[in-house]
């Protein structure tokens, strides 16, 4: 591994401001572990089964077509198949920006060279507007998805700016054209109009950071606050699915479109954060603290509807169905990150590492070849295992699936996963601060100059053990402040620091939210940090209607689920006929977690509604292993929950 | 009122075999009460308030514009929008046929005029396809719905030709052309082919019995049979949306769009009784079961998605969002009276009655001029009120509004409530059956030609006193059975027998299902069937997960809700901030049913899933009215639920 340190971090997010700096792939490395595993998967599965798809589903040759002006004729693909490829030359930009994999990096110039031949010379980049025979340009702000696309070419473009700064490619050419565009037609003097997709904000403010050209951000500006000004036309599900119907800074909460919602807050929290609006920023986190405490899943998944892929109401969380779209969770991180460097709460990480192992973690399979695009929290029936060729509905939520008619989730998860180093640490004037915790080499320097050096050494979240060791080059008699993050659930943990030579220099509680070790840190010296644990039961708000009378099992970051394929020792085959035993405590054994469950006798049927006091008739509690969420539809179909109802 | 004895009785279904026979209008009026009421808005309001927006939406008009050529430019509408006119055609026809109205006669003929206008010379019947500019016909099965709108001509013409047999209006013509159409492109030689939507073997099924040509039976019988086969292309919500999925005699439950699946189920019981195929009517008896068991409302309404309008999988019962769409109502009404009529199972009876006090009294509005399309039994925040003029997106479960760019609902519950005197009462060979108690006169013929004269009052369900006055002209010396429904629900209930002198002949028990009382009935003689109304708590089963820990009040047939309006006495103003008490009994009060509550404190938010006991605080506790679930909402805006938890 070669680490550089750049003005600029090869990260996906670079603000003018706030209170952390975000270190990127030039200066973190994830070097195993869950995520580390994960990342290689993506690297040599992921990557290489979107390219394949994208070729053979036609969202690529879209592009070719274009050139050989057989479009609209030979198109293929829903309007916004070009932000997939998007999003796979932002995956591969991470990636290569790791591993400098020759072979991606060919990939990655052959697809840029056959998007850039399709720009038309005054900047234009779509293949579903445009031509004869298709829709004009800008003609269908509310479905057409033009500046959505966009948007994602520049994140593209930002990566690849930010991962190989001199290469020439083109592809940060070919964005500040389409860019440049798109400020003459929607600037303020044009246009009065903004995307049904949120995405162009957040890639409008990015490309600026990376150009430094400020009408980029002017033009995210103007996006941002046209929104709720009810431009796009009113539709059955309301504005509020494309957030039309509320001006940002006047929102209480992320509501409609739950992909949608959350790429507007993380594009308005760039503008609030690069054009020092305060007002607008404080809106942002007002409306993360309502929307985490009222409508986001146990496992962090956002979104209850399956008909407008939309948040509910208050409280509106069911299990059953439970959308949680795997792109509403990259959403959600992107949006809790930006609200994490501009002011450092502890919080948002957690959201992120909830997210991250419970949605992000879930999607892919174990050859990252197939993904749920929904994530539900209860399966009924048994799912059905996908053909590898088949484009599946996208909602599905039986089995992971190796493509979808609409498939912007399994391109989401390679960029993340791709970029995930730079989602570990951010430094200020004073340290380093931990957010996430896996095997690791962290090298930067300071504000003021200081070099700082650490390796991170964990099997996290197996244990909750996590060594920061320091490396020698890394030595200084200044001290530095080392900042970990302590998860909201790890009540009880402790924090050491043990000297080279073997001493204990400190050693005491740590506090959740984070604790600070502040010394002169010298070659050898390691701080642990010990997170409890033990498998916890949780409750839900007694006003989340749909899981009342139920719990959840947790360990560390990870939620559980009682899947039907380990019911065996109870004689019953669905998870519909156990429920947990009173007062059953989880416990681990042989590396998995264990919960004590009763089989149910249910009669033959009739009228549902009856007088109280007539339930299930219970047997004598036997012990079933839970398998952790993001593992759950592994082996086989099965039926599925991670709320347990207590039985009576 | 003029009552005949006619062979046919006045009345939508007639089958050709089965355990009871149907008495229809010419037989049983309703004359007040409950029902009274609602069919005298339906006349004088509900009829010419759909009159007029059949007009002012073009939906009749569109007939007009395909007798002037000038379809499709002008056409308005979904592609189903002349079923509602075949919809309103029906109610019309049945209002007539009990009121004799002038003016309903004289509109009717004038909508009869404009339809017959646009029937083509060989029958096809449609404003949609078939002309240039138009889909070929029966080009688009799937959604296109021509043989959907015929099955409602068809219903149309066959209310007409039972009311009015001598009417010179041609509707019977109409519709025979156009069956005679269908039975040549759809017979065993032609197109192997169905409609994405039942309907049309319901309505061929009851023109051949209105008819005596048993061709359109044996084309219904094909349709029937053609299901589950997978002619119609597959969809994202999979082929069980249009019942294509199984063929019918081998599914095990309804599935799939809830209107469509009652329609289907109704249209194959009338295949099944009158083509003798026993096997088919087990199969659907069975579905019925399961159906009611595992995927019904505690309202009686069915379907609990949004998306795709469909029954979820068993157990699956949000009351969230509850879809229970109005139509799915009535077609449960329609499937459960044929399952009546063959079998004579009173269960059958529960549901309809459970269906009408709780869905379909619900939908209209006091004044029969607004409407609820879909019925949730929880309601978050407030609705919004519709604009008189203003067309509304169909599952908004706000408030009840006037009109609906899917209409369907307002004529559904307008030939409903026209037709409902047919589904009070059956004959067989012993006697007669009341099944729906309402205030009402009965005069008909048994099997061997007794004459049976009675009277029925009751203020059901305000009391459960069921008073049946046999009258002199009915007096005969041979006895006969009057056989009395006891719902379910109604433990307790006895029956009793003055004779016309005052003595009482009989006092005993009324056992739930049903009562008998034979009887040589004289004049005078009353029968009365004392039906306990204490309101009382019910549980779901277990297995409804989403209303785990609530309970449902109901009193009679109709189930109670909690409305934030009437919470003024608890200090609170949303059902979401109050509890059940613990151990609560729902009392009677000043002609309301009240409950005891407890207002629950929150705190101000946070992470909701925490360590279990820390339950919301509750308050003092309070008593507070319940509003029956059909006159909910008709206060202004509100919160409300129908499940109310039990506070720890």
């Amino acid at each position: 591994m070669t680490m550089q340190t750049t003005t600029t971090p090869q990260a996906p997010v670079a603000p003018a401001h706030g209170r952390l700096r975000p270190l990127g792939q030039d200066a973190v490395r994830i070097t195993g572990g869950f995520w580390g595993d994960r990342q290689a998967v993506n690297a040599a599965g992921t990557l290489q089964h979107i390219g394949s798809r994208l070729e053979s589903e036609g969202w690529l040759p879209n592009f070719d077509l274009a050139v050989a002006g057989t479009l609209p004729a030979g198109r293929r693909g829903r309007e916004f198949s070009d932000s997939e490829v998007y999003k796979y030359l932002e995956a591969l930009a991470w990636e290569i920006g790791r591993s400098d994999d020759a072979a991606l990096e060919e990939r990655f110039r052959a697809v840029v060279a056959r998007v850039a031949a399709a720009q038309e010379p005054d900047g234009y980049l779509n293949t579903m507007f445009g031509r004869p025979g298709q829709g004009a340009r800008w003609s269908d702000l509310e479905w057409g998805h033009e500046l959505y696309c966009l948007g994602h070419l520049f994140q593209a473009a930002v990566a690849r700016a930010r991962t190989r700064p001199d290469a020439d490619d083109g592809l940060l050419e070919i964005a500040r054209r389409a860019a440049d565009l798109v400020c003459r037609e929607f600037g303020a003097d044009g246009r009065d109009g903004i995307c049904g997709h949120a995405e162009i904000e957040v890639g409008l403010a990015e490309l600026a950071r990376a150009t430094g050209d400020d009408r980029y951000l002017e033009q995210a500006r103007l996006f941002i606050e046209r929104h709720g000004r009810g431009t796009l036309r009113d539709i059955e599900w309301g504005r509020k699915y494309f957030q039309d119907d509320l001006p940002v800074r006047d929102a209480e909460v992320l509501r409609g479109h739950a992909v949608r919602a959350n790429y507007l807050s993380a594009g308005a929290t760039d503008v609030a954060v690069d054009t020092g609006d305060t007002e607008l920023l404080d809106a942002l986190r007002r409306q993360w603290d309502r929307t985490v405490a009222r409508r986001t899943y146990v496992t962090g998944g956002q979104g209850s509807h399956h008909q407008d892929e939309a948040f509910g109401e208050d409280w509106e969380l069911p299990a059953d169905r439970a959308y949680s779209e795997t792109c509403a969770s990259v959403g959600s991180i992107m949006f809790s990150w930006r609200l994490l460097l501009a002011g450092g709460d502890p919080r948002h990480a957690d959201l992120i590492e909830r997210t991250l192992y419970n949605v992000v973690a879930t999607s892919p399979a174990p050859d990252g070849r197939a993904f749920f695009y929904a994530n539900t929290l209860h399966q009924r029936v048994p799912g059905v295992l996908a053909d590898p060729d088949t484009t599946s509905p996208r909602a599905s939520s039986s089995l992971r699936a190796p493509w979808f008619e609409v498939s912007c989730c399994p391109p989401n998860v390679a960029r993340t996963l791709a970029s995930l180093d730079a989602y570990v640490a951010t430094a200020d004037a004073e340290g380093v601060q931990l957010h996430q915790y896996a095997p690791a080499i962290v090298r930067t320097t300071l504000d003021d100059g200081r070099r700082v050096a650490f390796d991170v050494e964990t099997d996290y979240p197996v244990s909750g053990l996590i060594r920061v060791i320091s490396r020698a080059d890394a030595a200084t008699d200044a001290p530095w402040t080392l900042t970990l993050r302590v998860p909201a659930w790890a009540e009880g943990a402790r924090v050491q620091v043990v000297t080279a030579d073997g001493a204990v220099a400190e050693d005491r509680e740590a506090t959740t939210g984070s604790v600070e070790v502040r010394r002169a840190f010298r070659a050898g010296d390691v701080v642990e940090l010990d997170l409890p644990m033990a498998p916890r039961l949780n409750a839900p708000d007694e006003r989340i209607d749909a899981v009342r009378g139920c719990l959840v099992v947790e360990r560390g970051p990870e939620v559980f689920a009682l899947e039907s394929v380990d019911l065996g020792a109870t004689g019953v085959d669905d998870v519909a006929a156990v429920a947990l035993a009173p007062a059953a405590v989880p416990v681990e054994r042989d590396g998995r977690v264990w919960i004590e469950v009763v089989p149910l006798t249910a009669d033959g049927g009739g009228w549902p509604y009856t007088a109280p006091g007539g339930a299930l008739e219970a047997a004598a509690s036997v012990q079933v292993p839970l398998v952790p969420y993001h593992e759950w539809a592994e082996r086989g179909p099965s039926t599925m929950r991670v709320w347990i109802p207590v039985a009576d």
